[in-house]
């Protein structure tokens, strides 16, 4: 990922290396979609003063938006955001008690004033995070508009090409 | 809104005449933030043609992103989502029995392929969707990166000055 | 399914093929009472044109009723419903994080103006949905009628004639 | 509601008196649809002799629906279909501690074999039950499918020319 | 079970085979506390004439109490209690989707005027509902007060007798 | 309260003076049905002592049953029960956060072994409360049989008599 | 709040002027019990500087706790937490939609390796977060410890005294 | 754990053995940062008079906190602080049911005068407990200071320079 034309436009970070298996959904779709991008742990939690590095940082290192994944008590996305002005995209890891409700609440339920993006609990939420960043970048990253419309046509020819649930 | 320069880059969309009261602090804050924006009532259930033409046309029409409001069994944003790559913000309009619960579950738990992204539920979720929308634009409108700024600033030393709860 | 006898009376619709596993249990039940009916995916978000051609000509087609099972954001049966008349029964698939309460609750909370009648998270209300349909039915199909005054007299007996749950 | 012609087709029951202030709707669309129709306050605690009866005559009766309410612990809408093979509509009456949803779930989740078809918590879902019985009552009845036709009608004109919220 | 002196006492039953798993802790702690009684299925929703014949005939043939357990939108309880002045202990059986939350509801909520004592979700529940209906009896059955005075102290000393949890 | 005769035979216990407003109905149900008793504050954690002195001698001063009221973290109810065999009836008190639901969730999920008997959240919890209390004692008590048989005529009468939700 | 002697050893933090009309409780209470206290407003959202910075350095400006309250997606107990040693006490404040069911989840659901101590919501819990504070305190402050005993045998005393809900 | 300069600092007590699967992530952070500890069952249900006995003596016996764990209806943190001023720390173990919001609820939403620190569901949560029950201690144990504080930077540490998840 590194090199000036490849260099990252959108990070993707997680408070624990087991909320991999959720947020890998998110890394793939990039690479899919051509998307540069760079992984981290990061610990609201355990380490905060990384955090906030990255995040004061994100903006001049070139990121358009970052994709935080993390569960219980989540309050990464939160905290990425009340330290830069680069969107900053949820995804509630599903938790272990309470299935990830907790999760979502921890990071929807932001107040006025610093917004987090969310989406669904778990691996959906990780894919569409993906692919919203990449929405946010077609604007000006004509390949990446053309690969997110070839990729949105193939779902839609997917799901009508094989519309009986029997075969 | 009219004139060339001043074409609406976000739509503002809500369900109800009555998600309005939610819904207008997010055009209260694109306004401060000099983002050019429209205002309309269009139902998924109601008037499902008009939701498709407004979502099957945002892109041409500029829209760079559309923040959709609805209650209960909300199905605005997602629906929006389904006929366009612009980016969808959902925010979840407090309902009268679940208090939103929801509204916030219709929204943010989309499937993997079509993604909405999601805010508070309520005035709180309204605001951010509109702080959200201005710094995905501000990558290329200096203008409104600079309101941006200015807000965040103001925001944080209206805390750090009063911070004295008993005053 | 073919032929001017066996024309379809209920369609059963599903988000996705992994709904299958629950929607048989709907079109089972239809088998078992002789209701004539079709099977397809079709999905509110990846196919939303496909949806509303099948919504907008099922009256004309001759569909009596819809059986549309969804999971998560479930907007599926919502949207059918506002492009036709011809009554939707919703039937809430369980979802991986939240159990089908999101599901649930994304399809019974519909606003004023169109409706959705919706049945229990899971196999159940696939079941469920079909002995409707087929009470909907009953009342200009005699046939109809009759298997399914049959079917509850059988039900009835299983239950009366073995009531030593120790057996 | 006397007289052969406007024999009654709908019967609206409900558990207490107090629930008239939502199911009031359900009378209210049916009157402006020209459904002929009962209303009635049958307990399934306190008067269970008379919902056995009230079920087991619905059809003798010419009953094509009946539209049940009930708050909390709601038996009534399962248990008049227990007795008949009337489609029962069951709508959640919203408590005062837990806001309509012990109601919800004590309606909707009715096991495999006896169906209740769900609307919303309250009034909305006491409107829609109402919506829903026309258009079951549609097929065979021309008059009936004529007014709900224009009401779609009217509502969906409603949302369309009214589509400027700050209006 | 049978003979004037084990005439049963307490009525065990259940909506559901299924439930058996559940209620059988229920017969294991009467039998073990040397309460006579009986088990049956009876399901308020397929089988409502027997569920009321059961119901109104237990005070005459000497059921001083009744056990009954269901699950999802359980009507068992509250509809044996409107029919019989005999206390009714509901017991929620956990559901699949709600895990037991929907049966709880559904039991506990009754309205005002016609009681069920309810008890925990599942087999702590079952067992729970037992050793209530024994101290019920216990007042004039001198034989049963014994059985649970010294079940009760068995109970104690084996926790305060094992009270390190490492060995 | 006081005389041979008219010794207390259901006690009603509350956490806190506040809980009165609801527990009024249980002692006004006693009172209607001519059930002596006796009513008290107790608090579980504020007068810990003073609990376990009260139940512990429940028994012998001829109580028969304990209605036990308790709002938020309830103990009361479960704490009773872990120091008499004497049957315990829990109330739980609607909590202002959370509507009643952790106060029946602390009552109701007691673990097997230590029985309490719950009821509704609230008013209506209250009231059945007293109404089991009184069925379990009309087995050896014939004027509270006999009252209890006339209110439960009466309720149902006065909802047969007056089934028209209009008037 | 000045002087050698008085200097604070617990801090509370809020995250929003409208948390004060909450947590004044904790300060009432620490007044109360002669607790030396100081007060300030913190947002972890909107002053993440100042956070550090206040947890950074709480420990050698002497502090051995800090109540921090805060409503919604509630951030701030645990990244002061993230930032210090010196224990931290949670107290969710009631939100508008979800009661602060969201905030207690967004407070107590944290990841093992960094805690934070978590009380009711509300004035309840700010009550309980101020004694548990002093009881933290009362091992080496003989003043607190006597302070607290106090009223904690006043608490008693007075529900004692006034057990008859009825005056 | 005997010795005078090894008499336990901390009590941990659990209100079943099969709690002990939880709650021995407790103990082993209370070895690993060398805080003299014992461990007992208690049950505030089967072992009420232990419970009492045990929490009135903890003072007196040197304990400066008791992390207590228990499911379900978990009254065992409330009541063991309704009889000492030792601070009570409580860990709701997840239950099977409802998966630990019942015990949630019931140890977190104590009423204000007795305070209980609540920490996460489960094994996170005994966790927690046992680094708060350190750091309560740490003020006047320079040994366990030292301990706690290479703990946190061990964590830290650990994070850091571990932060690419895909190794």
């Amino acid at each position: 990922m590194s090199g000036q034309s490849n260099r990252p436009l959108v990070g993707i970070v997680m408070g624990s290396r087991s909320d991999w298996e959720t947020m890998q959904h998110a890394a793939q779709k990039l690479e899919a979609l051509g998307v540069p991008h760079e992984v981290r742990v990061v610990s609201a939690h355990r380490t905060p003063d990384v955090l906030f590095e990255y995040s004061a940082t994100a903006a001049q290192r070139g990121l358009r938006a970052i994709i935080a994944g993390a569960g219980g008590a989540a309050h990464l996305p939160g905290m990425l955001a009340a330290k830069t002005a680069v969107p900053v995209l949820g995804v509630p890891v599903q938790s272990k008690a309470l299935n990830g409700l907790d999760s979502l609440l921890s990071i929807v339920q932001m107040p006025a004033g610093i917004p987090v993006a969310t989406f669904a609990i778990g691996q959906a939420g990780a894919s569409n995070a993906a692919l919203f960043a990449a929405a946010m970048l077609a604007s000006d990253h004509a390949d990446i508009a053309t690969a997110l419309d070839a990729f949105r046509k193939r779902q839609t020819d997917e799901v009508a090409q094989n519309d009986d649930p029997r075969k």
